[in-house]
């Protein structure tokens, strides 16, 4: 039987997926978001890769983990290597305690899905 | 193999109903919650669909899955349109960002299915 | 000696007109943000006065006060009663519970301080 | 001058008095919390001082002044000690990492300022 | 087909297996956390039954639901009994609301998960 | 009369100042959060200045103004320039909206109230 958590990675990459028409579509804040989003994350004085680890660690400390799968996996194909990424969940556990704790493990565990994703391609 | 998205939406009404007995029998809160959630959410200047697009919204910013599934639901039982949900996903996505956007998928998801189930009736 | 709520109305007010040019000079998100928030409000299906109590509700859930200090002030000057007030505050209760309770007491003084400042304009 | 952190103790005070009234009469669900809220923390298995530190830990960790200030004076009015109080910051740490910390120092201030208030009595 | 609240139950103790070898040798913060979470635990003027039922309340509040498994099993292995379970989610739902009510429903399935497992051992 | 804003800045400072002997003394969990937050924010291969940006992004979004005080001072006296903290506002409003927005403006605040009082050394 496959592993719930991977279960989760896979589900929160096809709900953004199969949602996105029907969000661009309807929700009329989707496209000012959109533009939100890009202005935020292009390289500016802080490079992208800082910016994804810096939302990534937002991501932990709310427990959010559709986020945490979206924002790890940017990281990644922006080079954030995996000292990087242990650090980023030391500030979110310093920040948030045992409950980042707890929600690093789903990083921990997308960490492994996203390298071995990469490895196979 | 089932969404695995769906399957929440189908356990978290499933864990409602398993689990009512429980708490009705052992939790001494749960009486006055009872009331306090009648009074809340009857019909008053307020009428009930728009209180509970209120709850929905509170939902996706608090990303609390099993309270989505129940307050959408009893939107749409007291007859809120799609396009109600879609701009109560914007004022989510306005006060919550990115971390409601994630979440209103699920909404997103839970709105096909309370549809589906519907016309199948 | 002066209510340290109504002091804290009062700087809410004042912090967000003395920022204003600094946001909108500096943080590149700003003005897509501007604009999604325009989208957000503006009357849909939803009335604006809807929108504003259903983006209090939110801020009375998540406990913050500048933004309960704006959407309180918008959904008043957008024709919203005492009673319609009320029952956002019995959703955010019945959603949040005692911490929301606590909350809502912001809400009832700065209900108060709109009102007599409209009075006396 | 007198100290920020006193005045915001002394004005939660204030305030849950002053509003009371408002709440009583005009908030539907405010009769049913208090119900609630009595069943609650009445002595049972648990006994209210435990109750009353268990609001506590979670009224720090979710960042709830206005829910300290009570719950603390609660507390020691139910014969809490200052080593059970300390305690129940170490539960909150544990969970809610650094912010828990920060505001941890709300609850010092207020507990020096709750037995300063008791021995002048 | 397996029950996925219970399967949630099942991952939550698996990734805590899995990535505690990852943590330990690649997270700086971790080894001083497990020294914070031993001080925090142990007896003290508060027991450890004491302790973890706060942390369970503050789980429940915080929509934690990988805490919620850790500290409602080692409650119950520290001897807290279904009437102090149920108590303690009664002071979740008075601070917490609607939405501590939706997660106590977790409590209760691990709760009977608990037991089970403790019975047929 | 001097701004709120300024002097909630200026009590956090005080606050932290004051409560740290009964901090240290009483609160067990102290020493080793102390251990674990200077593993965190020490230079690795993320430097300190990025990871208390890092921990600035989190207490926006957490709306913890203590934990904002304190970050922004530290980023700033590791050399974090306006534009990276604007950055820092930028993926705070993407992931958290206008709550983040509304919070950003202590930041905005308090960078003023950092700078001057380094000018004026």
């Amino acid at each position: 039987m496959k592993d719930l958590t991977e279960k989760k990675i896979e589900q929160s990459i096809e709900d953004r997926k199969r949602t996105y028409r029907t969000f661009f579509d309807n929700v009329k804040t989707y496209k000012p978001f959109l533009e939100l989003e890009e202005k935020t994350f292009k390289d500016g004085v802080l490079n992208r890769r800082t910016k994804e680890l810096m939302a990534l660690s937002i991501s932990i400390v709310t427990k959010c983990e559709p986020c945490m799968e979206w924002h790890l996996d940017q990281a990644i194909q922006n080079g954030a290597t995996d000292e990087e990424i242990f650090e980023t969940i030391d500030v979110s556990i310093e920040m948030g305690g045992g409950q980042a704790g707890a929600y690093a493990r789903f990083v921990v565990k997308a960490l492994d899905y996203f390298r071995n994703k990469n490895e196979s391609r």
